[in-house]
């Protein structure tokens, strides 16, 4: 097993292992860094098959004396409170106390949840991070974020609470069915133009993906994202870069209420409409908006909505980043170089459309 | 108004304002820290009759836009997760986001679940602690505790939040029912005896509690719990003294499914049962439980609860306390002198029995 260590310099530090084949290791990898008794496996139905028995075999192996695996059902719209109560009761079952250590072996929707749990069971438990999909790895499993959806919005319940450790195996992503794939890319790209001209390019090159070229395209983006998180842990600045794409990506997704499209595809969707909207007001460089659509064609992603941007602007105003009446627009100067623009909600309209 | 300005040093630091006819000048004590549009007030239903109108007054005055009042049924009974999903449907109608402010207008359930809701909301926005009663004034309001009870456990869910104010009127104590002012003693009497001797002497003393002598009392036990919060926010160590009495108290309330006994009232009876057992192993200064069932006596509060201690020993097993098998117990060595004594969870019995 040859492994990454990317380490995250959060107010509470960890590190990142990223690697091929860690799956198998999971319980050694945990055991380093958490010392208690007892385990409960966050999985959804899908991961669950493939993954879950040799996660708790390894942490049996690495000393764990209770190992409990919750199964929630795959999908988006799982995201919620009464699956959140199903985790609470299990770890109320199992006695799990603050020693204790839920580990979020899946998705993004797995670890937002898993996070959750952990962040609000007993005032605040460990929790490990096992990504499985791109979009997990690459993303939504580095930062703290954890979320829940509620029928009024996306991710509006949840709490900031770093992992202890982050556990990615390329090898997983191998099982991961094309949709997901170009899914999780929709993330990368993003990671490429917010920060990483270098990744964009080599975003653009024909070439087919190895995994050793895979594990490079996600170790990039591991660092981008870390190294954002690391200079504003609670998204006060520099993070909100992150969302580029994502406040009309965001709006879009809860129009389609959360069935239309995939995450990625609707960040890919929104990052074309707001980097198009830049570059007509002169904001973008020039021939921006050409570059990467043509990107996000080549990985399978849409650049275009099943509905219209004036169809779903109304719900940016219930975003988190909608702040006092202001909504702060991540925008590129230039493919690999992004800046925060603030705009009031009711001047939204005009520079969007 | 005369105001006493208590500062309080966590990682995030806020002021407590404590004095009388504070109520009417919340708005502007709020304004002083918080520069948002909207505000919800989070009170039940006793407490929402006397003093929410006054509260929502004095925001609108302030400047505050959007003042809406969220007012559940009195009573532990409600400090579930039906509530905070009521709470959250109100802040979605609302349209709150992380410039706006909740305000928790009660006592320790309303501090609870409304600064949980903050806690939650968005991934956490800012809340104001405007304690109406007495434990709340002395204990709850203050150190960031926030919680919710689910059918296996008290407060099992929950997160560590600090208020950005507390604003503590010592008249709304006036208004409060004799069983609750006995409730509050309870706390009261623990803040004394883990940490000021004078105190407990002052308590001691035959003499009526004027305002004066119970802002004084509140002052100190508010100056004991800041010290302590202070070094140590998340509870890893000098924190746990604040759990004095709490561990059986806890173990008795949950036996008696939570309607059996208030508190105050069960921490009292914890207090009595705890310190009889360590005066029985030694290490509590002798006759120290004596003065202590005078003294709690004096308050109308028990030392003896409706079960023997025998019945309700397993709940503790289950208690945020109880850490890989073991639980701190808190002991007095002497009056005004507490500290951390560990015990395996097996030979508890043979300890407190």
């Amino acid at each position: 097993m040859s492994v990454i260590t990317i380490p995250v310099n959060t107010g509470k530090p960890y590190e990142i292992k990223l690697g091929r084949g860690l799956i198998a290791h999971a319980g050694e990898l945990i055991r380093e860094v958490h010392k208690g008794a007892r385990a409960l496996v966050v999985s959804d139905s899908n991961v669950s098959k493939l993954y879950a028995k040799t996660v708790s075999d390894s942490l049996v192996k690495a000393g764990y004396r209770v190992v409990s695996v919750l199964t929630f059902p795959a999908g988006e719209k799982h995201k919620t409170l009464v699956t959140i109560n199903h985790i609470y009761s299990a770890l109320a079952r199992g006695q799990f106390d603050r020693s204790d250590v839920i580990v979020a072996l899946g998705g993004g929707v797995t670890g937002d949840m898993a996070g959750y749990a952990a962040a609000t069971w007993m005032r605040g438990i460990d929790f490990v991070q096992i990504p499985t999909s791109l979009l997990a790895q690459v993303d939504s499993s580095i930062g703290g974020k954890t979320g829940v959806d509620i029928p009024e919005g996306k991710n509006l319940v949840g709490a900031f609470h770093q992992p202890i450790r982050v556990i990615a195996d390329i090898d997983t992503l191998s099982t991961l069915p094309q949709e997901y794939v170009t899914d999780g890319m929709g993330e990368v790209v993003k990671s490429a133009c917010i920060r990483d001209r270098e990744l964009f390019e080599l975003l653009e090159k024909d070439q087919p993906f190895s995994p050793a070229l895979l594990c490079e395209v996600v170790r990039r983006c591991m660092l981008i994202k870390c190294r954002v998180v690391e200079n504003d842990e609670h998204e006060h600045g520099e993070r909100k870069l992150l969302n580029f794409g994502h406040t009309l990506g965001h709006a879009l997704e809860k129009h389609l209420k959360y069935t239309g499209i995939s995450h990625g595809c609707a960040v890919a969707v929104g990052m074309a409409a707001i980097t198009a909207a830049s570059e007509r007001a002169g904001l973008t460089e020039s021939g921006t908006t050409k570059r990467l659509c043509a990107l996000l064609r080549k990985f399978g992603l849409p650049t275009k909505g099943p509905a219209a941007v004036s169809e779903y602007l109304d719900a940016v105003k219930l975003d988190k980043k909608c702040i006092g009446g202001n909504v702060d627009l991540v925008l590129l100067s230039a493919i690999g170089d992004a800046f925060c623009h603030r705009v009031a909600v009711r001047e939204l309209e005009g520079f969007v459309l």
